[in-house]
């Protein structure tokens, strides 16, 4: 296999992707709409492209890591999409958080032009993604994942599959935003209980992160939301809220109740009605419950 | 200090706590309702008492594991009460869960009495008390804690000290265990989005376990709810509808709104209500769940 | 019968409905905390008593509207209470709203006395009760009923019976006090989102309340919630608050999931949490959904 | 004005309305897809068309009562819409139920093609539009209205107006809507609550329904969740799920969270994962509560 790949998508994701896709030796035939942020990548290791067409002309696999279910669809169904020159046999990683039914479109868009889509979203923030850490699950053919596991364990620290359904992994991904949201708001009003009850939230938040809940989600946003430490903001309760609305809608699609769902739905909903839709979402979490309860 | 100590309450948390008391070099002044059960002790490591003040009686320090707040009124407060021998200076250790007001009036009946109470109640279930790993939470006088030291760290992997409120250990008890009520609920409603998605609820679990939710709650509870695998009963769920009762009352007293809690509190009612008061709270929650979604 | 009774509070809701039984003819031999309240009756009509169990004695029927259940435990069972002096074949109408546990306990206390207990709580609000426009609903024993029926009549526009059970009518208080609450929660949510929406609050409120929700619930808190007018204050929101709480117990008691009993608690929780607990409880359901809106 | 008119949509709704208008002295140039319904109508007063486009053909006003938004997009957009042979100035009155989102589409393909939409959304089941009770919103320009009123005079009892936005009218309907789901889930949590504390509930719908809650929503629907009489079907649980789905993409596009909404929502999506889609929406809340509680 060539060590010559197509990528777009140089954000605060693809960004650190890209860097350890060419330390561990591949030449990237990268598009970016801001195209100059490649140069942070030294011209060395890649080659700059001015479309989507362009990055995947003539690879054999080509990853992407955009931010947006529209923007993803133009990047490969539009006129100067992915699918206008990637190679028949082509391999289309998809990384990015979407709706299972944008996989789904994308993947039979992909047979009908004689290549393959696999959709490998994953879990971890850039700093995650720097440090090669990125949990991945995939969905997709068998044959699709042999040949992506090179790039995917350059990028990440663990793959999981989820079977064969274009949009396995990213109803996975959706279970997991739900479930980390969820957490956020159990925390939130957890420790508001304790602040109210004349107990120091920090502690208490220290507590569970060191025993029971000794697991990341709960010890750094544990640490946040028991602190009210609401800045640098990660990730932003507008983004957070479309995830919401994602996991919504899932549950909707496949006839699942989720009230809590509903809950952290909207808690975040009323996050961006009073004007927070640029704060981090463990704020929108955090200070609502506060709000709620008078503090 | 003396090595005699008394202790009352041999039920599935008591007994493996005594057994590392004892351990650890401990002579026990038993009480227990049904007293046969101290047989199982070994005749030379106890006493065997018929009332909790004979428990009491003496002794410098007497430790409580009783699963009801009427019951331990009852234990120290009753004709044949602990109060009725505890010496004076004498120290009660009440390691069971409880609501932060009864520890308040315990206290208050203690310091009458000349007596001390602490609060130590503990996260784990029986295997965990068998295996000296509970979590130990405290709040009451700093000098109660240094005496209770030894003894703690013989029955637990580490103490967390919640200050001098005679309730704020209870507190943290409180919020723990909706902590893990609401990660049990959303369990539920992940696994089974991801189950009417076409995914298997088992490999999810496991992703989600051994990844960013790598805590005990999501290894152990996520394999019994992704897996629908509720026998044999470990916590009943009527006794956990008592907790999310319990915590609701605390949200009511601190002017908390929780909404989560109230999420929590109806799927343990209605599984109280459908009849499943005796099966595993984790069933509660799964089963409650899945008949919402019709599967 | 004697045209002679005895009553018990003259608040806002007991003053016009003793006005109304004096109106119709009866003496009322008087009992109030504030007792020169009571002149407020004219001197000619009442006999002002110092304890309930003077304001009972010799009277074949005494009334009490008290709205604290334990001020009427207090009255009734107190050492200067009413079962102190009602005599045999005594009747007590007891018309505040209390909690059903509380009417059954007063109903076996009046049993062993020899006297009877009747529940007749009401609907309306203290210009209902001027007006005689209140509606009463009653249980308890059959006898009783027809001996209250000319009183009750006196009092309010229609009287409705369920059944012999003590507590049955207060049941009926706390269901319609709940979905009193369910409605101003409703209006309060579809209001702001024709307000979100550009229209106007208040079209949309005669709208309804002219209509399909012709009833005065919605016409009178209609215009309240619509138009943002929540003074003067009529019921208060800590009030409201306090049947919540009771609905809730009731689902409790009897295992009854209610999701909106859970959204109406919590709406009155925040409102009282965040210092609203004196305003009208219109504004904090509102109010509540308004500052949720971001408006 | 003529008293020739365009009509399309000769459903369960549309039907007697078509009559009213007859007996009003209209006559109708009718589309209807299976286009012998309108012999029904008789033959002297009907014009039978074979598209949109010729029951639009030469008319100042046209009338549509279709239930779908996409089919209604067809019937005025579509290559043998509405739009193709509509006059110049010529009035589109659109009755049925329909996103705010789509009137705004629709009346902005008029004003493009020279002619103008008019919201009418109507409330009242089939027996209201025979009877010519029907309520009926409006919202659109002016002279539309003038235009309109007769019309809608021959069909309703009252008419509203709601301004000049295309969608104003639809959001009132959808508030409506939401108030009504939200009134049979509160009354299903009601007569349930009473049901377990051991009285009739039929005995406390007819309270309600004739004292505080003296409305025909409260009259009719309470009659059936009581009573658990849910046949005939009257209004699928299917379609008032999809009702729930519009009110709540609407609390997302103006940003008003609505806790009530997601109750309502979680409460027909279960119905429809349960398998009850087409069965009457009162017993998607009816028997969706006493399954819940056990009953």
């Amino acid at each position: 296999m060539t060590n010559k790949i197509g990528f777009i998508g140089l954000g605060h994701m693809g960004m650190p992707m890209a860097k350890n896709l060419i330390a561990a030796g591949y030449h990237l035939q990268v598009y970016n709409r801001t195209i100059s942020k490649a140069d942070e990548l030294g011209l060395a290791s890649v080659t700059k492209c001015h479309s989507p067409a362009e990055a995947a002309d003539g690879m054999e696999i080509i990853i992407t890591m955009l931010s947006e279910d529209e923007v993803l669809k133009e990047t490969v169904l539009g006129d100067e999409g992915i699918l206008k020159r990637l190679p028949e046999n082509g391999l289309h990683i998809s990384m990015s958080t979407i709706a299972p039914d944008t996989a789904k479109l994308l993947s039979d868009a992909h047979k009908k032009n004689g290549s393959t889509y696999l959709a490998a979203p994953v879990f971890g923030r850039p700093e995650a993604a720097a440090a090669k850490k990125l949990w991945i699950c995939t969905s997709g053919p068998q044959e699709a994942k042999e040949m992506a596991k090179p790039l995917l364990e350059a990028m990440g620290q663990g793959v999981f599959d989820f079977g064969e359904e274009p949009g396995g992994a990213n109803v996975v991904k959706v279970a997991g935003n739900f479930m980390i949201m969820a957490s956020l708001e159990m925390m939130a009003e957890a420790y508001t209980l304790a602040e109210k009850n004349g107990l120091d939230r920090m502690k208490v938040a220290e507590f569970f992160g060191s025993t029971i809940f000794n697991a990341p989600i709960f010890q750094n946003y544990g640490k946040q939301i028991a602190g009210k430490q609401y800045t640098p903001v990660g990730f932003k309760a507008k983004l957070g809220y479309k995830d919401a609305r994602i996991a919504l809608k899932l549950s909707q699609q496949s006839e699942t109740p989720m009230p809590t769902v509903s809950t952290v739905h909207n808690r975040l909903l009323s996050a961006v009605a009073k004007g927070w839709g640029d704060a981090d979402w463990a704020e929108g979490f955090g200070k609502g419950v506060s709000e709620d309860a008078g503090v």
